[in-house]
């Protein structure tokens, strides 16, 4: 399994993905999920993975080098909008290659999901979620944020702190706070997480932080949430009526 | 879509129920999930359903006539696994009554999950969870309690605070935190919520309790916590190395 989280805010952009694969339980191995395509002072294109490796891997593969051979590519497209076809393109491409042989690939999963986010000088930033079916959404105002893979153990806590203005760094605890409650109740979520940040309109060149086991902040993160949580229940009364029960 | 939480704890059982049903989000309905077969002095029995609505009821349905009418019923099964295996045996025959005509139930997923809990004289209260499969497991001293339905998003905080010495009364606390998480992320679980708490070893009545929209504790706990939630994440300092990414 998967979680990434990606956040397009008035600031600019979260991204973040942990780096656990699993063919079963007894076949888990660590590969990293962000993959980063950018020309500084000029745009900025990331994309975080989940579902199928192979087809996941190939699209990243071929992304990278026709951006490096051919006219029409991701270091050259005029828009997001059009980055995100471009994706979705490749999505198809790899996933018609590798299914035309029923006999071998009946009942397998070979989709993927992706979000890509970035910035191409002239537009803002924008996040776009990809959907397994290789058509997409992109985000708004209202719902600032997409999550791919094991979502919903850590979908309740953004829900509840985060909106279009809330700051680059505060997303970012929040981000952290969701990855904790998602590897606490999926063990095929873990370790080590990438996290990229992006200010809006800086088109700088970026440098993905990866936290492992060890990190001070995030196992105070871990434990400060934890213990929070306990309080918070703790003040609370129970229900009144509870002995009439 | 539906949310079932039940608890087998030292001092008894908790079940909760959500009561929305769904066929897409044009055909929303109420119906109740929590079904009781109870002998006071003798025995207490608790079915919590989700899944295909026509297969749950039919199974309610035959069980509770049974009940009335036939020698082996769950009001005299003598344990409580019997009493799973007759849960489980009458899911077999409603779905291979009604999956008889595959030209109509092609592609329609018919099966449903269950928890069943409660005491028979003789035993200590126990806990089941059948699964759609209609095999099932029963809950143990580390893994005290069962969900059923869309049960990841609420499942972080009872991992978090419910274990086998947790008061009963604490318990329900959890449960309902649960639920508010689960109904704020999905709109297909909803109020009112159906509560039952069993004293172990009492074998006396039970009354369920129904949570409505204006219920004042359910409302000051979805406040309380949503709150607390806040603050606590407010007291998380952000990333010293926020900076740096």
């Amino acid at each position: 399994m998967t979680y990434c989280v990606a956040m397009a805010l008035k600031d600019g952009l979260i991204f973040a993905s942990d780096s656990r694969t699993n063919a079963g339980v007894d076949h888990i191995a660590t590969f990293r999920k962000m993959h980063i395509f950018e020309m500084p002072g000029e745009r900025l294109i990331v994309l975080l993975t989940a579902g199928n490796l192979a087809t996941t891997q190939s699209v990243i593969s071929l992304l990278e080098q026709r951006a490096r051979t051919e006219l029409h590519n991701l270091l050259n497209v005029q828009t997001m909008y059009d980055a995100a076809l471009l994706v979705s393109d490749t999505i198809h491409e790899v996933i018609t290659r590798d299914s035309r042989n029923e006999a071998i690939t009946q009942g397998i999963d070979l989709t993927g999901s992706f979000i890509m986010g970035g910035q191409i000088r002239g537009e803002k930033p924008r996040l776009f979620n990809i959907y397994p079916q290789a058509n997409f959404i992109e985000s708004t105002l209202d719902t600032p944020y997409f999550q791919i893979g094991e979502s919903k153990y850590g979908k309740p806590i953004i829900d509840r702190v985060v909106h279009f203005e809330t700051p680059l760094a505060e997303a970012l605890k929040c981000t952290l706070i969701s990855f904790d409650s998602t590897i606490r109740s999926n063990l095929s979520v873990g370790l080590p997480i990438d996290i990229l940040r992006y200010q809006a309109d800086s088109f700088a060149p970026v440098r993905p932080y990866r936290i492992e086991e060890t990190n001070v902040y995030f196992n105070r993160i871990r434990e400060s949430w934890g213990q929070g949580l306990r309080n918070v229940f703790s003040q609370i009364a129970n229900a009144d009526w509870f002995d009439k029960l």
